[in-house]
């Protein structure tokens, strides 16, 4: 296996199995002098944990980050930021090496390594996400101030999101449980993921992702596009089916003429769906992007257990929003060496 | 500028200015042994090149593909594979320093780099994808002769594929103008562009990729996902905004008892949704994506001109092929490190 | 900062600080089942730990590395192996943020970063070695049985090896102090350490490097020689000031004739003093390098306390081991790349 | 075969056979906005040709460099600059693929890739240091102005320079066919190198390299050490056998408070013995290398008709310079990401 790193000069480099000691990350070229304590991380890390409310997992996950290098009284050195998180609630004896769950890695891992940890996913757990909010939660330390990376649910099964001015802040959206931020459809989507689990059954839907206050310039023009490596580093993430900037599948067949609209007051050839990037470069404008979600793959008793979400799209949102921050880090740190 | 070198174990570097010298490629990483002469190259840019048909633009580019270095005897060295085409058609008075054209990088790149290239795109031009045609016929030879990559046009504007067994072949796909294997959608879509022509307007569409034959076990669980890397390559392409595997946008709303359906006769635990991707790993089985292109966003009287597509799906079809191929090479030799 | 990776295809990544909580590995890209228990990396960590004579420094460092994360069952797993070490002796009152040590980089780090982790070196402390030696023990594991990889004193100061038949084994150098394999001249060596302690002096030395049992065809042939690779890994190590393959610095000034003597029983063109490695691809002969190794520069009244060793060179041993052994694996890996 | 690409943000690829159609090269990573036009590159290859002297090969290259892509109206463009070099001399009959030559890579090449360009080495002909040449001049025009690379003939067989002051300057250095900087060294080596030729022998020596004016803080504390990715670059040539700091082989034999002597009017703690490089990162002091050059493989018959040079010190003395620039440009780039 090869890949466990992300990036081009801030680089993560994630490790861990859902049943083994620890997971963490390495976070290398992070420069010197960032603000950084392990409360930063702390933060980041409650944001992805489920038993949250009634609608996630009852698996209890205290996510502890421990720090154990890179950082000198409060800033980062320029050295690696190592951080762990040890596992504790590791009842491998849900898992089965003899049985390959639907929906999941087990049987081509098996097939592909031979030498397998089959508890709980191993190294394809959800779990690892924890190295990716961890890296996120270095990265937004290092991003300008005025970057604001907020994530929500666009929509849940049937039911979508009716948008009103201003509900589309971070804090907002994480204070509705199902972090789509309206009251009715919130609790819309509470009442259907219940009965869903009372049924045995799942569903997924549609997040947003919206960048606000990136520097232009960001990106570069062929393969380290600014809409490539955010689409790349969405769909690392295992319960992502499709990306989109937009909502691209349906805007592309509009007439180009309606599609390339100038922005008033932007810059001479900025056009609106080109939402905030231009032949792969930011342009100061808003980012917005589409992300699909599947349904959750554990269906039937487990499900009815409650021990994994019937809808993933809550919890996947941080993650969704570091990864976008590990790009943003990498590429603000990239246009550095832009010109003479 | 970095960011010209795909790939982790074949690397495609990507080089050349639409109105310099030339275009080109070196591909690294390509094993010895392989049967490869400049008429594989050649087929492959011949499938990418406009003034085919009545619907493409009018601008002759007869791209002649050089072998530098590489191949000897018809077979590959396992040295760097260098390979260069020559710009001719290079009418720099239609462009001018002054002007951004919408939806386009002129402006961003501007302040990006103070130094452009203003002519035709530079770098940015659509001509930069002869390198990645190049690299993919290259990749295609490397791959197990199982492996069938075609891509075609699901939709155009309004019009879209009826299926019929038998009609996904690229052979079949390259008969029409269109790209879309069906005598009465391809009718259809050319007579739309024709119209659109006339009005100095454009469309986007649909791209379907189709991947049989795939061995299983390519891809890594974390970052190098098969279906990370596969949207990664195919959203470095300046034309596309969207990637999914299958209908994600529409298929992620199902119920998961609904999306993840046992595979008949495949092994256990690979479901129908999955696409060909488990955990991040080719299971085997067909890989499917969709891409959405964006409508050309040359606009008004160049258009009119007929010196660009009013539609670029058929011409950015084997450029998505190739990405592929690239891909799908990488994750071949990386496979052969798996185990012990 | 960057560069705390190591490899391209067996890749580790070091991380840590001389005196924060903990120092540690990442490897990535160890293939899947390969035997490692914590016993092999302990091992190799008891290696390279001082305490263990009169002449070695009077520090205390008891290294307890604990795997966190890509082993199940006593074998790899194919996902990132992580190890850490905790810090226990930090007597950071023996350091001084004012103060900069001759022959160390606290100054030039301290105009470099601004946060600077002053206590006992921070990041370019000897302790960062650890990360090598836990990378080098996973590395022999992956490498065939064959591969044989010993290094030894070959002069201190002004005493020098006599070199006897079969003294050449791991387990023979280890038994001296000095890991030159001689009792004479490890007696005499001993002598002078003892009066340049007391001196609050120091000395340098020569180590030579033999690898036997290196498969043929490791090495590329442009910029991964296995000649350049090998310096390169070795030349990362502090206190190291030269790399050579055998004598070169007085073996270059013969004659052309006398130099490229054939090597009897060996392929056609294979001479002697390639010393195992042809156009940087290596022939199957044993390998032979020699290092210089600086003079430990703490001098004076800390030298007299015994707190740093008056000569690094036995301590360094294992770290040049590990360096070589990293490169092999890397390059093992490397030539499964190499053919169709 | 990997490896032909070499740095990290500052990225030389080359390609290339001996007797294919071209060598060239290709610099990812130089920043827009660097003056360079074809006669900088011009220049320095005309410093790499044979055909100079009476004491070099009698092959006539003739290299004339064509950029291809990434330089508009005489800066660079950020974009990838591509340069090739056609072959023209190249009277492949004097080459067998049943003969494999002492000291040359042919035979290991053979057995590791199978399909070989016998044609004069191939890939492995000292034709691709070309690359670095082109590389090095790429790299010299984004370095300072204040930073003078020089490289000198230290010792060839028995005859060393005399060193006299304002000597080592690298217009001085090329005005001796020797490029042993002084007429009576410069007339002893000629002669001897005569007899040699008639005797059909060889003979190496030792290389100097000096650096002046390098800014403080290039370099990073770990694997990308000023002094590794030196001594590396160094050694990816194929008459290199050793790197050393100052004379490090005979140096490091002496007591550490004779070693490690202060420098008269530098910072706190940078030592002479450092030779401008302290703990991996540049101090500002003069860099002060040597290098050991093997004697030309070639002797006997082949080396009687005078087409291979009988020592290759001056041929390899712009490359060895031109690598250090390469690293040098590298490190220039990383170290603009050191601070927050």
């Amino acid at each position: 296996m090869r890949g466990n790193s992300f990036g081009n000069f801030f680089v993560l480099t994630s490790f861990g199995e859902s049943h083994g000691p620890a997971l963490g990350a390495v976070i290398d070229g992070c420069p010197a002098g960032v603000p950084l304590t392990e409360e930063h991380i702390n933060a980041a890390l409650r944001r992805r944990r489920p038993g949250q409310s009634i609608i996630t997992s009852t698996r209890l996950e205290e996510d502890i980050p421990e720090i154990l290098s890179g950082v000198f009284e409060g800033r980062t050195l320029g050295t690696p930021i190592a951080v762990i998180v040890r596992n504790h609630d590791t009842r491998s004896e849900d898992y089965s090496p003899q049985v390959y769950r639907a929906g999941h890695a087990d049987r081509v891992w098996q097939d592909k390594y031979v030498n397998r940890d089959h508890r709980g996913g191993g190294r394809s757990s959800g779990r690892e996400t924890i190295a990716r909010v961890i890296g996120g939660a270095v990265a937004e330390q290092l991003l300008p101030d005025s970057v604001q990376i907020v994530a929500f649910a666009r929509q849940i099964g049937h039911v979508s999101l009716k948008e009103t001015p201003g509900q589309i802040t971070r804090a907002n959206v994480d204070s509705y449980p199902t972090r789509c931020p309206d009251s009715m459809a919130d609790a819309a989507i509470t009442e259907e993921l219940l009965r869903l689990r009372e049924q045995g059954d799942s569903v997924g839907g549609i997040i947003e992702l919206r960048i606000d206050g990136v520097p232009s310039g960001l990106g570069e023009p062929v393969f380290n596009k600014a809409k490539s490596l955010l689409t790349s580093g969405i769909m690392t993430i295992g319960a992502v089916a499709g990306v989109s900037l937009g909502e691209a599948f349906t805007e592309c067949l509009l007439a180009g003429s309606a599609f390339h609209t100038a922005v008033a007051n932007a810059p001479e050839g900025i056009t609106t769906r080109s939402y905030g990037i231009q032949g792969g470069i930011t342009s100061g404008q808003r980012i917005v992007m589409r992300v699909a979600i599947k349904p959750t793959s554990t269906t039937g008793d487990l499900a009815r257990q409650g021990r994994h979400d019937p809808c993933i799209v809550p919890r996947v949102i941080p993650v969704i929003e570091s990864m976008a921050a590990l790009v943003l880090a990498d590429l603000f740190l990239a246009s550095r060496l832009d010109n003479l």
